[in-house]
């Protein structure tokens, strides 16, 4: 790809409330994108079913097949989540467990950002690495840096909006976008 | 606790499938337990809905409540688990995120035992370590040694009778529990 | 043990530079600790050699035999760790991989607490959950909550003097030392 | 990069005794490799002192600056390395340590692989993911799949001879190396 090659990037958001503070950073990741980026969220991770082998075998949920099918015309996945309990929130993971059983796997190759937050100061950070993890059986292309950690999340977004309203926050991932729009296109046959 | 006191233990379980291999060694669990030992399944993490902090204002859902009163009442929990995607099952995940948000955390100080296993030799080692991460935060005391991680699990239990057939397995899990009985009745009050 | 017996706890510093943060927090936690509590540091890890199995044929170095000594005759240890792109320092995990070669190695059954910092505000979070993770292989008990991660370590200590300058943090290292004081004497034997 | 352009790869060693099973592999690493491939081992990780911040204000050592260029004169770096109490060992780590000092650290943007060993069935799976955290920070591309972890490895290697005996392990490795070979030609600038 040339280095000014029109990206689609597509956002699986890991929680499910209305005025999550991760929605409004998803909500808002297009705003702050650099140019010659679009990006897209996906469906709800709450529209998919406890992932059940029984259930597979009768057939995948439509859910995660259109889940499947953005994501395999994506140039590229940004996972924005919270932390739970330490992980990655079990609703999120069962998403990606979902996807992961369909036989032409759509992380495969595929380019991955990870942006996380939390009021407090660790940021997510803890749910980043097991996300990381995750990801190697996925196969994806994780990008590494710079990473994007958001403390004190709660000051720093307006969830009615869905917008990020701290400047420098806006500028971080503004930077981040850019180089992991660099990552996609260095790395994309 | 005395050496000898009886035990009340709580399995719990991360796979939905009726024929899966984890049901088949926590269904075992009692026949291969050693004695003053009652062990007992929790309810399934199937009926638990996607954590979602909206429904959680309307108030817990009913079997998030039963399984946090079993966990209670126990003198420790025994997870057995398969690994997904190098990490817990997001239906795991999930019951243990709404366990989590209880004012009154059913997980603070009680005794957790691992068991894991896969068809192939690592034997979801990499769900345990992640399992290890999450109980740190529910505050849990996870047994160390010896851990069970049952590698080639598929050849080694009876689906459809929910037993464990392979003799060296067993042996081995009445170990674990006979060292984590002593680890429980150590470490409570 | 009861509630008020002394405790022997001795400290396992991961790092070498003389005006080294966590050094001024180890030096400094005698000076915090509860009542009954008696803290010492153990040698330097800067003094034991690269671990190498045919330096161990010929026999363990001394000053791993008297770090190992020190420590079974503790009642728990408390390891005050820097971390070192994104993991437990090297040198740190170098003392800890001769530790365990040893026969009747020291950490088994021992509770051990975890203390680190990072000037930047994730605190050594990433190096804490790696090295319980080793403690799982060691067979130590390691010690929850609350967690002591100090963000912004280069404003809150004096490392000519030795000493912790922050009152908040000082006092929140009090409460983690009374909290493990609790928790060592619940599982002691 | 064209798909058969030559690449030089470099090999990190992480044990240090002189009949070390890993040695082994990584030794024999050339003969097993696709064609169009030259491996060159680095210098050993035993020459390196432990990392003292005090140390390197005088500078860094020589074996740290030699080890540091090879890096970054290769293609890409294969890691081979034993797993110590469930993670990385400290010999190891400490090399990462220093060598993520420098101010134009050699592993950025660098193509990574990782294999691993052990007599028992995990084969250093514990190891390989506390790796691919650090090179998160040190902002290595670490290639995924296939993953080699090689269980049972005291059957399989010849250490005087410094080869490997088992051909399913030699063909496995060979595919990984053809894998990785398209890996480092792809994300190469």
């Amino acid at each position: 790809m040339s280095e000014n090659q029109e990206l689609n990037l597509v956002v699986l958001l890991g929680s499910l409330r209305k005025q999550s503070f991760h929605a409004a950073v998803a909500k808002s990741l297009q705003s702050v994108a650099p140019a010659n980026t679009n990006i897209t969220l996906l469906g709800s991770v709450g529209d998919i079913p406890h992932y059940n082998a029984d259930v597979q075998a009768d057939g995948f949920p439509a859910p995660v097949l259109e889940m499947a099918g953005a994501i395999k015309s994506a140039d590229g996945v940004i996972v924005v989540t919270p932390e739970y309990n330490y992980s990655v929130p079990g609703v999120l993971k069962n998403a990606l467990d979902w996807l992961s059983r369909l036989p032409d796997t759509p992380f495969a190759g595929k380019p991955v950002s990870l942006i996380s937050g939390s009021p407090g100061p660790i940021a997510g950070a803890r749910a980043q690495y097991h996300l990381r993890q995750i990801m190697v059986f996925l196969d994806a292309l994780v990008f590494t840096k710079p990473e994007v950690m958001i403390g004190g999340i709660n000051t720093k977004v307006d969830t009615e909006a869905g917008s990020i309203t701290d400047e420098q926050t806006k500028a971080f991932i503004n930077g981040h976008l850019t180089a992991f729009g660099s990552f996609v296109r260095r790395v994309s046959l």
